[in-house]
């Protein structure tokens, strides 16, 4: 590993300081373990416990600080003043840039006829890289930028050729979440970047579902926007042979719950709705031997007896039911009407159209 | 893809039918598709839809029907009475033994200097194509085989060096759960195969959480016995170069959630408890801002009024909290007990120890 030149007057690199939740964090720690030298990584107070653990095990210094990321980032280059440790910046750093471009050589060397790849940005180091490095071997190859709908500066910066700043940011994109994209970065990117795109944050979430189900793989949200742009068609790939950067896996155990979640309700795998229950002994069995009848699986039952305008003999269920798909979730909804419960959706699909 | 010879009398093979809720349903709807005949699957009522859905998506019919894989092998052989569709067994065949002995050549390709080879089985199609090939090719390498603990019919019946049936099975490693192993492929594996162990649920449920984190992989439980076994020291792999085969991943979403679950409250990374608390306004909020203060994250908060033995102004909470370990979730519970209240743990391990 080459390590920057230091500063003129000061000894060896021993001790580097960086801020991040995410990659650049494990990074820096690995890097730093391989050449001996002591890292210290801030992250916000919100980082999941998960990220901590992975980069202390790889041997840095874990300082939390701070809400959100900028906290963690004042603090580190406060560390550096005070420490004269090295400060890594995760993408406005030309070493950083040109390591992140080796990507674009492994590319092209695994599969030489690429005609799109599709990069998922934030400040833009990983796309600048792998950018300026793909064009200057094979300028015919299509470079596409992947942006979070909720938080598309780089994007506009790209639009205007300048830096564009924007403190609000809402996207489950953490990763790529940036508020002030680099400068060196745009550059690169205003040069050798074909197009860039967005999604939202609920075609992320599904395109999430769809590679832990069908590729067994765990991806994060700022890792997946670049296979999201592919499958919602944000551009004309028929025919192309694509490349979609799947590139990090740092999410929540607790957040691959509620994406997953939220994908089945999307794609009628899962359905919610209440419906008024006499609370009597032997309810819930006859109502759970309806649907059961109807081959669905009850995930979820709560009772609630507070409602104001209940009879004092009556409950409202609160159910989460796994199906099939919308088809048989309404042929379980009808099921249920048949035998005389009034059912009131909580999903938010439409479980009366036409399709499925 | 070489189908298998036809029965004297009869003409070529249109049709195809098979049991199994898991690879085999997938691989025989595949190769059925892309040899042009139709396939019809038969799996258990219990199947996730996730794996209905799948094997759907490949272009074969699925016919749910029974409650347990038995009644579902016992449908698909009367389809095959019924109609003269040829049966495909998921293990007991030597032609899917063969096609899964590739997965042998593949190894020895890839890692040519391998000492050891992990393999999960549980009817031993997996375990004796791997055992054969590889030995054939080279007899250093050690092949391995791993049941689960709860249902472990081929290792017995390999010590034994004949068949042993076993009608109770209990195991999460629903894929490798066999009541009665092959008669071909226990000839193989008595030939071939150097050792066989077991695994426990609990070391399964904490290798699938690891190969989430830390490898981005989503494995099932009959995949990941293979790792559980190396992990856990079953055999001395010290200084050796071990394969360790990852075999399906049809696992179930509400599966991996309960699985993350468990695992995170096994590795102190979550801890369930219980405190009696006044339950007037402010309470909560002064026990949510000590453990607040103590950088623990509250993930559930339960109420509790009901309890015969609490005072009328009392209320039990039960909390689930995200902690860093065993020695955060101490010093969480410690912050507590100094301001008064009394802890009742409700995870299983021990937070009194001195071992984090």
């Amino acid at each position: 590993m080459k390590l920057r030149e230091n500063p003129p007057g000061q000894g060896p690199v021993t001790a580097v300081v960086a801020s991040s939740a995410g990659n650049h964090a494990q990074g820096v720690a690995f890097a730093a373990k391989t050449a001996g030298i002591a890292a210290t990584i801030v992250m916000p107070r919100s980082a999941p416990m998960a990220k901590v653990s992975a980069t202390q095990g790889y041997g840095a210094t874990v300082e939390l600080y701070g809400v959100i990321y900028d906290d963690a980032y004042n603090r580190a280059l406060a560390i550096q003043e005070e420490t004269g440790a090295t400060f890594i910046h995760p993408f406005d750093d030309d070493d950083v840039i040109a390591g992140q471009a080796t990507i674009g050589l492994e590319i092209l060397r695994d599969l030489p006829g690429v005609d799109m790849i599709f990069v998922p940005t934030g400040g833009g180091g990983l796309l600048s890289g792998i950018a300026a490095c793909v064009k200057q071997v094979n300028p015919r190859v299509k470079i596409i930028g992947v942006q979070a709908a909720g938080a598309q500066n780089i994007v506009r910066s790209f639009r205007a050729k300048t830096l564009m700043i924007d403190e609000r940011l809402h996207t489950i994109a953490d990763g790529i979440a940036v508020k002030t994209p680099g400068s060196r970065t745009l550059k690169l990117i205003t040069s050798y970047v074909d197009d860039m795109v967005t999604v939202t944050d609920s075609e992320i979430a599904a395109t999430i579902l769809m590679l832990l189900e069908r590729s067994k793989q765990v991806v994060e949200p700022a890792g997946a926007v670049s296979l999201a742009a592919a499958l919602n068609n944000k551009l004309d790939i028929a025919g192309k042979k694509i490349v979609c950067l799947l590139s990090g896996g740092n999410i929540d155990v607790s957040f691959i719950h509620r994406v997953v979640e939220k994908g089945l309700l999307n794609r009628g795998r899962s359905m919610k709705f209440q419906t008024v229950m006499r609370d009597v002994p032997g309810s819930l069995e006859k109502f759970a031997s309806i649907v059961a009848g109807n081959n669905a699986n009850i995930t979820m039952v709560q009772h609630d007896r507070l409602k104001a305008d209940l009879d004092i003999d009556e409950a409202i269920l609160h159910i989460v039911c796994e199906v099939g798909g919308f088809e048989h979730g309404r042929q379980v909804i009808s099921g249920l009407e048949r035998e005389g419960y009034r059912v009131i959706m909580e999903s938010e699909e439409n479980y009366t159209g036409e399709n499925s």
